[in-house]
């Protein structure tokens, strides 16, 4: 198995253990990595995440098999802008960002303007790995190993094109999972977003001298907010309404705990614990 | 150093990783554990916790110089009522509890009405330190160090006898942090069992069918959910009046996220992620 040649757009975390992941494993023809700064792209070299390394969008891009947007989301639709008119018609453009509905429907709309006749293939992605870290130091061969990647395919791509991309994060060792840009966006509002902003609200509401007294409970619960915050800002943007939502069921939920206990209400709070820590422990993490 | 002869009433976590600490530096003339069962009696014999085991607690109380309360909060003032005839006037009476307010006056309340001269001494401790899980196959003999161990004494102890269970919680490798039943429970309420409900809360609106979208960010935020129901519970009708407080205060603070979100407040969003990662990063937390 080979996907020929393969430009990552962005060598931080994400993209520089794409890299790693597809060199180990001899996947790729070549692995050109394209960043705003040189430096950046040095690091990714001397990590060994890329074959070779240009700031020259245009150069990588035009050569590529694969073309991965693996930058902030804020930025995705952008790149995909400039990527469009120079990529080749028969290779993949996909990226891997947190949200799906905006930067696929963006993008499908540029794809649609652009080209006519023979459309290039856009699939969105996301890969459910990473950490509160950035940057390549904290790259990975096996940061996808054992985790869920979701595509987002629409009436647009071709079923050539889904299978490639699906065999590209299965080699990864990801589970590609498939589903609508828009189902993938609530459920990551869930199970990613609203946990972040609600993190970040716990550390808002502790008066900064009682930090000594926190233990690994509260480092634990809190450790997402440590994220980067303008990536965050990107996300919380480009989600929105589904947060929002979330957000407001998860508002009532507190209401109801709040209510619970002023009312004495022992065996509705009691229950309330159980189910929880029930679901919980179903839940089998893989490790890292 | 010598503390004389010890006694652990539960040889759970907490329990279990004291008697392994003051075992593994030599600090006590021998530790006897009390438990309701023999076979948990037998485990942390094996597992060599204590020295020496019984269910019989009169017998270990009477001639004990330290008696450790350990087991789950809602059981502590019963035990004290059953220790405090029968121990030496000389022995120093505390708890490893989570709430400090409820148990210290009920205990306090058992001293003044039992012993009109020369009084035991009950001193609060909560180390801050353990983990979702329980029992004595997780507790370990370095548990505490790094850790803070609060003491809440009050005017009905002797400054020999704080000094003296200060430096146990020394020697075990803790820093003691001295302060009022009620600052305790002010502070434990933010940092401890505010983050539990809101990690419980959390598991509760995530749909049964999409945790398996969920990653590393979701098993983190959520962990202490996994924690005992029934121990939770009894945290939260001890301290329920500082949980509601500091729940209230949470509560406010997500609605005043859905708010810059509803609103587009972009800049606020930013500056409020902004805070808390800042605030969080500067936090040395211990390992373990």
């Amino acid at each position: 198995m080979n996907f020929g040649i393969v430009a990552v757009i962005g060598t931080g975390l994400i993209g520089g253990s794409i890299g790693l992941g597809l060199k180990e494993r001899g996947l790729a023809g070549s692995i050109i990595g394209v960043g705003h700064r040189r430096t950046s792209i040095n690091k990714a070299l001397r990590a060994k995440a890329i074959d070779e390394g240009t700031i020259n969008i245009e150069k990588a891009v035009k050569q590529a098999d694969i073309i991965i947007l693996a930058t902030s989301v804020d930025l995705i639709p952008d790149f995909a802008r400039k990527i469009i008119p120079l990529m080749k018609t028969s290779a993949i453009l996909t990226d891997v960002g947190s949200t799906k509905n905006y930067i696929v429907s963006q993008i499908n709309k540029e794809i649609k303007s652009k080209h006519k006749g023979n459309r290039p293939n856009f699939i969105g992605a996301h890969p459910l790995a990473g950490s509160e870290q950035r940057g390549i130091e904290s790259a990975r061969p096996d940061l996808f190993e054992g985790s869920v990647c979701v595509l987002t395919p629409t009436s647009l791509n071709s079923k050539k094109c889904i299978t490639r991309l699906s065999k590209m994060w299965k080699a990864l060792g990801a589970e590609v999972s498939i589903m609508t840009p828009s189902k993938h966006d609530e459920i990551v509002a869930l199970v990613s977003h609203l946990p972040h902003l609600v993190a970040s609200g716990l550390v808002s509401v502790i008066d900064e001298k009682y930090w000594k007294f926190a233990a690994s409970g509260l480092r634990d619960t809190t450790r997402v907010a440590s994220g980067d915050p303008d990536l965050w800002l990107g996300i919380c943007k480009q989600n929105k309404a589904r947060i929002i939502k979330a957000l407001k069921c998860f508002s009532k939920e507190v209401k109801s705990t709040l209510n619970d206990l002023e009312k004495g209400n022992d065996n509705k709070i009691l229950k309330r614990l159980k189910k929880s820590k029930a679901v919980r422990d179903k839940k089998k993490w893989r490790k890292g």
